[in-house]
């Protein structure tokens, strides 16, 4: 299936990402065609930027491309429960559908905390779907803190 | 008096952005010695990137020139209340003190809507003063859209 395929490349990127040393989260962006328009793990060590987020690095790169700043009619798949600072780039973006794999009781901003979508602030909220190959996005986390813990 | 200052400098930034066809926000970044280490306005438009408000083109830049996710230290002067992007941004970077301008009843990220500082998924909130400048920048705002829609 389609979107179980998107979220698989999504592991990928997290996956390296956290041979990279950063925080393995991966993120996919996917254009009105359904073909991959973006691709990203988390950069913000290599960066040095704390906005170099997986889900932020898709959207600067296939708005950069396109010229817009409004990503109409494209899918953002990311293997975990995105940040408020992520949710609010999504909301400005104009993402229409956002999959995430696990649940970020710690940090997520969607479905915990600041809950960006769920405010009259929000002008554009994207069609939320959850829980998508999130067995496998927390066992990446978890192998990677413990590895850090080490 | 200081603060004054910076503020009056977003201020500039803010005006420079309106005269650019962006939505007039200005912020002004300080360093733990209290000169301006980075200063800029809204450039979504000009780089067709909806993650270039003000506040993160300050923080990126800062960040980026200390080889560092994190501006301990610094202090952020914006114009406008931060939306709930920028206000995770300012989090992440672990900035020391955030004051602001005007409120921002439709789309504010602090003291409105998705309050990003007020919940536990939130791991760093800088101390917050606000309503300085407000009516200048309220007017920055104003002159902005009214010219827009004329």
């Amino acid at each position: 299936m389609t979107f179980k395929s998107h979220m698989h490349t999504a592991l990928s990127e997290a996956q390296a990402a956290a041979e990279r040393g950063e925080v393995p989260v991966g993120a996919v962006l996917v254009g009105p065609d359904g073909s991959i328009v973006a691709r990203a793990g988390n950069r913000t060590r290599e960066l040095s930027d704390p906005t170099a987020h997986a889900e932020v690095l898709v959207i600067r790169e296939a708005c950069a491309r396109l010229g817009s700043e409004r990503l109409t009619g494209h899918d953002l798949y990311v293997t975990l429960e995105p940040c408020p600072m992520c949710a609010a780039a999504i909301s400005f973006a104009r993402i229409r559908r956002l999959y995430y794999g696990a649940g970020d009781p710690k940090s997520g901003g969607v479905s915990h905390g600041a809950r960006v979508f769920a405010h009259p602030q929000c002008h554009h909220a994207p069609e939320v779907y959850d829980g998508i190959a999130a067995s496998e996005a927390e066992a990446q986390l978890k192998a990677f803190f413990s590895a850090r813990r080490g």
